[in-house]
């Protein structure tokens, strides 16, 4: 059977809800993450998720890898277009800003760059330039849902399953981007969601 | 006409080599970055390249969706493999390990991290850091060039004209990361593709 690694609180959240948006008939796996003994460092050597493992053993990692491989497993749900057209490539971009811009060169710069150095002034530039980086990325989301209930239009596709997660993680600041007033009524829009509500439950059930 | 904004030296080699393997009729445009009257800021809000702007005006940013675009432009050529199968997502895996993890996680701290804190002992831990991901993450490439020609098998793909970007990029450390030796290999075979050489000679030429 095909296993979807994940962990509580991280980015993996949007492969599984876009895995139970879809019902497919994927096994979902909890691991620890940042633990030596952590199953997940036998799946990717980058101790990592999300991680897919196929029936045959192979392991797909990058959220903008595995999003569109489970959405193309179900063409017909549209969460994804289909290849070729502008409208994927519009979806492809977002995953590729999420991952990219505001994960690896934002979140992860506020939440991790106190490790990176070891002087307090210098930590707290780090995630001061972080959150600028977090505000940049976030008023140009802001701005594409001045139109649209979702991302690129007005139908859910994997770039939102994806984006929301994202969203969500800035809750930890209070209402510091409360300002950027489309975000809001998106994170209501994509909490109501039954597959997020499953999903969130699933990740805070013991075991 | 659709045109591919570009800079010399910059992440979007990567697409104009693409465009020139499909000899697509695509207009190449060269932008400065870091300009505030750069032509690049009517593009794309962000400021960045590569971006894409078709006849209708739609602009398609991010590396992770202008390649894709591209090669599904010419399915034919076998630049990409067809949606829904898992070469594609091991294809797409790798275009999202380079943007995410070898650019803004780890290039991105070499080269701009000095500007994020003004201490200087700061400074020289951040650049250490992002050389030791940079490490992690090539480390992990020339794995996966251990037994094949390309990064994802025999063929040239989309996912190599990518990574191709990075690896020279490298040689602006000397020798540092010479022990990768499947890299050396890589890269080699990359500078000899023409449509590599007629995208450098595209990038240094003048004006
Ligand atoms: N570029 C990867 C990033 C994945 C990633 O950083 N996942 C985090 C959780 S949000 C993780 O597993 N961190 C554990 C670690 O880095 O040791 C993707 O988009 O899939
Ligand atoms: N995530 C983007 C990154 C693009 C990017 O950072 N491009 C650089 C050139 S390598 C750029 O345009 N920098 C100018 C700037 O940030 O002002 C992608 O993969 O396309």
């Amino acid at each position: 059977m095909t296993t979807l690694y994940i962990a509580p609180g991280a980015c993996s959240l949007g492969t599984q809800v876009v895995v139970r948006e879809l019902q497919l008939p994927i096994d979902i796996v909890k691991v620890p993450l940042r633990q030596a003994d952590s199953p997940i460092h036998r799946i990717n050597p980058l101790g990592r998720v999300p991680a897919l493992q196929l029936d045959n053993g192979t392991v797909i990692t990058e959220n903008t890898a595995i999003l569109p491989y489970l959405a193309d497993l179900k063409p017909e749900a549209g969460l994804i277009p289909a290849a070729g057209t502008v409208e994927r490539a519009l979806v492809q971009s977002w995953l590729g800003f999420g991952s990219a811009e505001i994960h690896a060169g934002a979140f992860r710069i506020v939440n991790r760059g106190g490790s990176w150095v070891s002087d307090e002034g210098a930590q707290q530039e780090l995630k001061d330039f972080g959150k600028s980086q977090l505000r940049k990325s976030f008023t140009h989301v802001n701005n594409a849902l001045q139109n649209n209930t979702w991302i690129t239009g007005d139908n859910f596709t994997i770039a939102d399953a994806y984006l929301g997660v994202f969203v969500r993680w800035l809750a930890k600041f209070g209402n510091e981007f409360d300002d950027l007033q489309q975000l809001r009524r998106f994170r209501d829009a994509y909490e109501a969601r039954p597959s997020v509500i499953a999903a969130l439950e699933f990740e805070s059930a013991k075991g």
